[in-house]
């Protein structure tokens, strides 16, 4: 079959607390064998909250395979049968204190696709309004806003790195052009 | 230290092909102790070949995490200490059959942030040209062209879910609209 690898067996490599790796031997189409190092992962959300004014809400947070701060959208991960949406909501409440009632979906990622099952889910909170946050005990998180204009600029200077923060604000900012979202 | 994180040591749990999976402990910024497991990889590099014509091309391939076959602009993984740029041109080459004059950087992304150390190096290749494509052994592409437009409605659709290939595409997009490339 054209375009496909069929599973031969797999070992467990590392069973943790956020990921599963395992090696998998496969056929390919050829019928010649090849190894593929898989992480399995649960999966992710992240909300993008836009305010009536049209301003966007990121976290900054320490993260620790950069060594580095990163400015994202509120973001978490699914838990295992967890609901995308419900997620969603929960992290935007917990990190920013954020809640709306009117959410689009910005469809899904594959963060990196040759080694990792991740999906990040990615919604849009519009009319997004903010009480306290809660974040989760060790979880230590600066909220920062900014209008979608300095963002964007932030964005095609590339200080904005995280994948699934770039590809929600770059949607979004094809849906404010299409008019299919109006701030 | 606000938004830091302290490595206190480190246990490797896996070292294989393509990553090195390690379960680190580290001090937050209240004192307290936490693990992180952490997945190192290379990092890699992709494409956006772009014609005179304002065609771009794709690559169709069998990705196992996914057991699909994913629509992406040509990418790699970088070989250690290659140079991403080089990377970007050999992979264009070896997967399309491109090559270009006209590049530009489109930044770079960290695809999943909390627990993996991948970059991917992002460039567009404008006024590509294309020769044979010599895939590596094993490697399995089908090669797909279609217009700008067509591209936007499949991501606007959802139908690419690759993040490297929606940033780059979205940020095309952008480059587009503010004049700066032109097709």
């Amino acid at each position: 079959m054209h375009l496909k690898e069929t599973k031969l067996n797999e070992t467990l490599l590392y069973d943790g607390m956020i990921m599963r790796v395992t090696k998998d031997q496969v056929q390919l189409e050829d019928g010649s064998l090849a190894y593929r190092e898989i992480v399995h992962h649960s999966g992710g959300v992240s909300a993008l909250p836009l305010t009536a004014e049209g301003m966007l809400t990121f976290v900054r947070q320490f993260r620790y395979p950069f060594q580095e701060a990163l400015l994202e959208f509120p973001a978490g991960k699914l838990e295992k049968g967890e609901d995308p949406f419900d997620a969603a909501k929960r992290e935007l409440l917990e990190e920013t204190g954020g809640t709306s009632q009117k959410w689009h979906s910005l469809g899904e990622i594959y963060p990196t696709v040759a080694y990792d099952t991740e999906i990040i889910h990615l919604y849009l909170a519009e009319d997004t309004q903010f009480a306290k946050a809660k974040p989760d005990a060790g979880e230590f998180i600066d909220i920062e806003r900014y209008s979608f204009d300095e963002a964007m600029s932030m964005l095609m200077r590339n200080e904005i790195r995280d994948a699934k923060t770039a590809v929600m604000l770059l949607k979004l900012s094809e849906l404010k052009r299409s008019g299919k979202i109006r701030f």
